[in-house]
């Protein structure tokens, strides 16, 4: 007898919890069938009628990681401005267990991503989207007089990006050194250097 | 007849480039015996010969990617403080085409790294060093005065990694956005704002 839709349903979910946790645990570079079936104690012969070829399990796991990083929580946007790209910052950095797998999955994405054109191409149109949505926040933070009038947002956007990105990288290799709070005073600290004047040298 | 000493020497050397070759194109991902058999023109039986096990293979690799990156050409130091960190960043950022292949290696060995608890410990400590190695200058900048005096070096240490780093990802995906002058260009409006109060705003 054929599973009930409802039940399809259920194992279709079960099957990207599992493709999620093997990617949490091995990257990319440890996803297979045999892993898969293991983490959700399924026989692998089941999940090749979900994935027939590797490149099927790779495509699946690369569109759960987009769909889960669009469909995570995050903070209200405050305001606008400064305050708004501090919040959407905070919303990458890896400050939670969650945050956490979904970071190293991204980052263990860029080596398939390096090695395919397609792949590729697809993770430069992402960070230039990335910087898209940043720049609004930057553009409204010159128009607020945030920014020092001579700033560029667009080059400004890259800038934040390179920095948010390089210390999610640092924090995902050294747990204990990069905490939530030394993330979020890092970066606090990074806002301050593109929006204020520092104070003069004194004395 | 076996081989004379320099021929086996050249040989070996022939391996390493052909690991390099494979790794550039494909990332450790894509990093087979069969690969770098294909790039070197040998049969996969010869390859077994210096490279028994996978991870063999694997820890050829990242011995030669440590050794590769120490070796590499560096600028001259340029006097101290920010001028030496120039310098050290300029040495890092993949603006000419081996350093872009050095970089790619790089990135795609995170993927590894991030799922094996040794080789994530030799990262986390790898950051460590490079975090130290510019610690030397920041608090030379700070010394010199060309810090504001309430800089923290260590903290900035951090920080100066973190956009490094992230730029040469965001660079690797969109070289045609990211030119040598552009990630220069950048560099130098990171340093100016953690290095010089701003012009006062106005008028």
């Amino acid at each position: 007898m054929a599973p009930a839709p409802g039940d399809r349903e259920a194992r279709r979910e079960d099957v990207s919890q599992a493709v999620w946790q093997v990617l949490a645990d091995k990257g990319f570079g440890g996803l297979t069938l045999r892993a898969v079936a293991t983490a959700m104690g399924a026989s692998t012969g089941l999940l090749m009628h979900y994935f027939p070829t590797k490149r099927a399990l790779v495509a699946h796991a690369l569109d759960l990681l987009e769909k889960r990083t669009a469909a995570r929580p995050r903070r209200e946007p405050p305001a606008a401005g400064l305050a708004a790209l501090r919040a959407a910052l905070l919303d990458i950095l890896p400050l939670a267990p969650g945050d956490v797998a979904r970071n190293r999955i991204w980052v263990s994405s860029w080596d398939l991503a390096l090695a395919d054109d397609d792949l590729g191409a697809d993770q430069g149109a992402r960070y230039e989207r990335l910087r898209s949505s940043l720049l609004r926040h930057l553009e409204t933070a010159r128009d607020l007089g945030e920014l020092p009038p001579a700033a560029d947002p667009g080059r400004l956007a890259a800038t934040v990006v390179a920095f948010t990105h390089g210390l999610v990288v640092q924090a995902l290799f050294d747990p204990a050194r990069f905490p939530e709070d030394v993330q979020t005073s890092l970066l606090d600290d990074f806002l301050a250097s593109i929006a204020e004047p520092l104070p003069a040298r004194g004395p």
